[in-house]
């Protein structure tokens, strides 16, 4: 049987690390490899990962041509974390007729971003037998499609709260930048005004993806975001409150804290409902660690979806993929 | 919008308690009631129920009948746990071309105990254009479903473990009865060798569930069951262990415990893998509730997916089903 044939469609620390483990598991080939940074641009791919092993794959900055050349089964497509952004380039992959999953977090619930570029999105993969996806650990897993899953065993929702504590420590220096860490709180507060600090984008579309897969029209969703500070005033990281909120009642809150020194992460899920649920999982699941394994995990599901532009609670229940990728190519 | 139109066929213990929750939601009618106990034949499905309320649906013990002019959507079958017993039953819906949601245990992954019979319920679906499905919480959710939704962020899986601890002093007589409790030991282990004590029926499908997710091919399934004894040696309930091998290797582990005075009540999932996951519910989610739950919520799912045999893994995650349930009907 023919291997799974995979393109890469931005190699940067989620795609390289994608790529690493697509290359540890049997029945898939990576067949192209686009980015647009001018330092890999030429490179065989292995290069580029930094791993001791020629691969035969030129990192190319022309999307159509590794695209009308290669004859893919799917693209990996991790640039960045903005819908508005990301457009052309699904737009594009989507017109060769080649399936997309992302890890674009503002993909994981397009609605909530654009409804009216999602709905042009949804009907040109219809049109091209493409089908779309977006997400990863979180969103797309942890804060929403774990959620809703719980809410299978449920009479009845009143309620629901997700927490997810991270320690920021662990992550990549990129990461802790990317929420704070290290600022003295004057900066911070500064940094967040002019938007530059880049907080975790994914909430809204957690809390939409629930409300959606629930039937909840909610009348208004608040996100916040709050320094977490270490005693010497310093920013340790971060705290976001996401709310989604209807007839003036809570009914969907969001707390996810990322910071440098947090003692226990962990996951929590709390129903109030018939039943109520109360999970843990600890420790909680490291976020580069999952995305890479929710995004591979859900190349099965997208291949064998219907064409158009889905959502996590619109694919079968997630599950590890096998060491052999190609017993999941369509029949 | 015309309401959803539901069939019950069984009116027992599960079908009665799903009846009036069904009542209790909207967009939705009971449409027809179908049961074999002479006491019931004939009755109004108020009475049957015992409450206070006239529904103008009479039990009928003839199927055909009740399901040629009621235009069903859906049938939620509830007589027996084994396939060979509820084999015709589910067939004569599948005939009439009505989509069917069953609590029937081997059901939930039939291809484990009659994989010919399986075959031609699943044609027979196909060629009615019916969908059928076997749920429940347990097999259906916490022991299969749900260990599979962990899988999702696991880049490789070494070993599965679900343990579920019930207190059966919560649970109906009739449950604590099948499960031998207040027996003496030797009267269990009589029990247990003629099979005239019914354990818990499913453990065999969910280990065959979660390995069909996962692509494992296993070599063996053991399922063993232990009396609890308290002080007294009085028998309190028991304790079974399903175990999958292969190579040797026991890689899925189900530990179900039910007797009376379990102090704490939890469900748990450990996976060994790439990151190992460690979850724990508490407490677990009651069994009569949660199938009924189970069941309703997967109506939707099921009335929208493809026709034939289909298993929790094949449907979009579980998710609770709104107010209304017209909502989902099929466009």
């Amino acid at each position: 049987m023919e291997k799974l044939r995979v393109v890469l469609y931005g190699v940067g620390a989620i795609g390289s690390r994608i790529a690493k483990f697509l290359l540890e598991k049997n029945g898939v080939e990576i067949v192209g490899a686009i980015d647009v940074a001018k330092e890999k641009v030429g490179k065989d791919l292995g290069h580029v990962l930094g791993i001791d092993k020629r691969l035969g794959v030129t990192v190319s900055d022309d999307p159509d041509v590794v695209l009308s050349k290669v004859n893919a089964n799917i693209v990996i497509h991790s640039t960045t974390s903005f819908l508005k952004q990301v457009y052309p380039q699904i737009a594009k992959i989507v017109e060769h007729g080649v399936n997309v999953v992302s890890t674009c977090e503002e993909l994981s619930y397009p609605y909530a971003t654009d409804p009216e570029l999602t709905k042009k999105l949804d009907e040109s993969a219809k049109k091209h037998k493409a089908t779309v996806l977006g997400t990863g650990i979180n969103p797309g897993f942890m804060m929403d499609t774990l959620v809703i899953a719980f809410t299978g065993v449920c009479q009845t929702v009143e309620r629901i709260k997700a927490t997810r504590v991270v320690n920021a420590a662990k992550r990549r220096v990129q990461f802790q930048k990317k929420i704070g860490v290290g600022l003295a709180i004057d900066e911070f507060k500064e940094k967040m005004e002019k938007k530059s600090i880049t907080l975790h984008v994914g909430i809204e579309q957690s809390i939409y993806l629930i409300a959606s897969a629930l039937g909840w029209e909610l009348d208004e969703i608040k996100v916040e975001s709050k320094a977490i500070q270490a005693k010497s005033g310093q920013v340790t990281g971060l705290r976001q409150y996401g709310r989604g909120i209807k007839l003036g009642k809570e009914i969907i809150t969001l707390d996810l804290q990322a910071y440098v020194g947090a003692e226990e992460e962990y996951d929590s899920i709390d129903i109030e409902g018939v039943p109520s649920i109360h999970m843990k999982l600890s420790p909680g699941v490291h976020g580069d660690l999952g995305t890479v394994a929710v995004i591979v995990n859900s190349i099965p599901k997208v291949i064998n979806a219907k064409p158009g532009l889905v959502t996590m609670k619109d694919l079968p229940v997630p599950s590890a993929t096998p060491e052999d990728m190609r017993t999941y190519l369509k029949k």
